[in-house]
């Protein structure tokens, strides 16, 4: 018997990274919008909410002494600290997702992609960035929610994380009110590694 | 000076394979009226015009002296002799479609794919495949062109081409009633190919 076609697509682990300020909460935010078959991760961080973050669907906020307890029981994919607060990805709940058969999708800083690729290298790693420094610092400056200092920082840390484009399978410009031109573009990008060959085949 | 983007991608050479009836005639018909930005090669063959042909749109038809001269000096990309007919991809016109900056889409049968993936290991394939044997071989009976005979041949042709299918980049199933599916699946490749890093950079 001939087979005409190729084996059914393994569900992908789909990672959206990127400098702070990029758009990553808001692309997440627009593809959830467009009803797509992806399982969203909710992370879990010690850092408090921002205004109308609600937990366990925007993040799952816990005490540090909960998120410790997690690094001790290795119960994290990933994890790091970022400006003095834990962020990770429970483990339990990207298996499960991908047994379901589910893409999964989930937004992670450029050193928590870095770790994700090492740990799981069919990962699909999509580096999203700004058209430029202007745009960035305009955006991180919209937030109104940090000092001055903080942002200077996260400027800096940028320039470091832009030189890990490379390292990623794809990139893709956030540009300033084209974000349906970017969640289109990600969504191609996910059509098209359905149709890959050889597939990505994830194992955690 | 930090890079916030990538460099722009370089065109793409798109080659579109698949056995004899899957549809690569009808995919690349339907892909030029999507009235894209690219550039679709016309083959040259020494085979007569079906009903409806037009010389230099669908094919250049070409005497078998005049092919032969071709070959001769050099001018093709590649070229094979199938079922006693030659088709070949006339150099000049991918490289000058190329130097222009537009990707370039071909239909190329499974065996000339193979060359193009020698001659240029950064071409972009894409093996177009049917749901199984049945509908082949209707699409197949469906162009009253051929003899029994030579429908038989083409079918055991396809099954040795199927084997291939895992030497491509891509496999895209070219479902019965389907085919803006197929059409929008061969975009999304194009779009998320260009978004790859790093880009896949076509010399010939």
């Amino acid at each position: 018997m001939t087979d005409f076609t190729p084996p059914p697509p393994s569900p992908l682990l789909i990672v959206i990274s990127g400098p702070s300020g990029v758009g990553k909460d808001t692309v997440l935010q627009r593809l959830k919008e467009r009803d797509l078959p992806l399982h969203f991760v909710v992370t879990a961080t010690t850092r408090p909410p921002r205004p109308g973050e609600r937990d366990g669907v925007d993040y799952f906020f816990v005490s540090r002494e909960a998120f410790e307890r997690m690094i001790a029981e290795d119960e994290l994919l990933e994890h790091a600290l970022v400006y003095g607060q834990y962020k990770g990805i429970p483990k339990a709940q990207v298996r499960a997702a991908l047994a379901s058969g589910k893409d999964v999708i989930m937004r992670i800083d450029v050193q928590g992609a870095a770790t994700i690729r090492r740990i799981c290298p069919e990962a699909l790693l999509i580096f999203l960035t700004a058209e430029d420094e202007e745009t960035l610092l305009h955006r991180l400056r919209q937030r109104h929610t940090e000092s001055e200092e903080a942002l200077r920082l996260r400027l800096a840390t940028a320039k470091q994380e832009l030189a890990q484009m490379s390292t990623f399978d794809y990139v893709v410009i956030n540009r300033e009110y084209a974000l349906e031109e970017t969640i289109d573009t990600i969504i191609a990008i996910i059509e098209a590694e359905h149709h890959r060959v050889p597939h990505r085949k994830v194992t955690l």
